[in-house]
């Protein structure tokens, strides 16, 4: 079943890409965390172009759905068995394009919404192919809870961002903070694939990230968009 | 546009996946080729499941239409850009399901096609998210020429499958000779992931891989299917 999003101007949208590009470490801040203590390590961390990697459609779920922790991962016997949230500010492409240009990014955005890139770090961490399977369990992608439109979002590189775990605040930051900002972001992406009407462009995460017990709720807020807020449980 | 193909009962299929599925290292001879002279070290890449990893629908195109080489490559300064032909046997699901068991997953499976899942090495190697960027170039997918349904492929686990590239053979296997075989794939993949009508399923490529040029004309025929054949060109 498709995501439905309500929009600003208060017709509805399907959210039904044909893909879903995030990026990764696109906040100086979340790179620290990662690297705490080792200022060189640190330096070579900080990427020179987007780092881009594929969520799948099967992610998707809306505002008050649950993610859920599948129980097959304790087939695994992981010392830690972590799943993490990652509030992060998505964008929806309305006009398909390749290579296009910066100073003409904005032209292909329909709107913007909250994404939760919910990221299972053990299997991100050790799969030989990369991050996909880590990121795209079903449920792993909660977004919502509106889509607003570009001319009704205000400035997207200066948003107050924040998520919480269980009414506490764990991730707290602003939009302008990101590495890669949104135009030279489609630039980039769109160089390496066509984007096509609908696609989703997910553009990182503030510091702050940790994990997802069942039982939690998790909540990410955006200035200007609102409160996607999701219950964590265990699989039946 | 989405790629169309002539079925084996007459109808036509339009190739519109959610997501493209595809499997790493799933012939023992295919690993040999990259740890030669290193038989810890080909112990050790023997895959204990499926290795997954994600292509976009930005990458199909049918049997006839042009791979096309990107000409921003040129820009990373590669000492060698390397973009390799793997033709593979793809299947596509017609019966959505989660956490199918092996002993039922073949009545999940619509039919059967051929598929040249084109990687671009370089990306693959060193980008820090993963194989998928190499893996997702647009035109990355030749995928055709014709499905044929699961009823009329006799045994999918006993197909010829070879690689011509200018008329030479390259690759030249059957898929007996998967690690994985199609059932406990589909079982493995569907309890990370739920499988939905029209996802592909892309199980891995033989020895023989190699590197494609603009000019070249790159074959797979897989035995009961048919001839999947495009030319490679430079991007203008």
């Amino acid at each position: 079943m498709p995501v439905i999003l309500p929009m600003s101007d208060g017709r509805e949208y399907q959210v039904k890409p044909q893909k879903i590009i995030c990026l990764g470490l696109n906040y100086l801040e979340h790179i620290k965390e990662n690297v705490t203590a080792d200022a060189q390590r640190f330096k070579d961390e900080i990427p020179q172009e987007p780092i881009l990697f594929a969520k799948t459609r099967n992610t998707l779920i809306g505002t008050g759905q649950p993610v859920i922790i599948p129980a097959f991962l304790q087939e695994y016997g992981f010392r830690t068995c972590r799943t993490d949230y990652e509030g992060e500010l998505a964008l929806i492409i309305g006009k398909p394009g390749k290579n296009i240009q910066a100073d003409n990014a904005y032209k292909h955005i329909l709107g913007f919404t909250c994404f939760n890139d919910v990221s299972q770090r053990n299997f991100q961490k050790h799969d030989k192919s990369g991050w996909y399977r880590g990121k795209s369990l079903d449920t792993f992608g909660p977004i919502g809870p509106r889509l607003v439109l570009l001319e009704e979002i205000g400035d997207p590189q200066n948003l107050k961002i924040q998520t919480r775990l269980n009414g506490r605040v764990v991730q707290d930051s602003n939009t302008c903070h990101m590495i890669f900002k949104i135009p030279e972001t489609i630039a980039f992406i769109s160089k390496n694939f066509s984007l096509e009407e609908g696609d989703l462009i997910v553009t990182g995460t503030p510091s702050g990230v940790g994990p997802l017990t069942p039982g939690d709720v998790v909540a990410v807020e955006i200035e200007n968009i609102g409160v996607l807020e999701n219950p964590v449980q265990a699989e039946a």
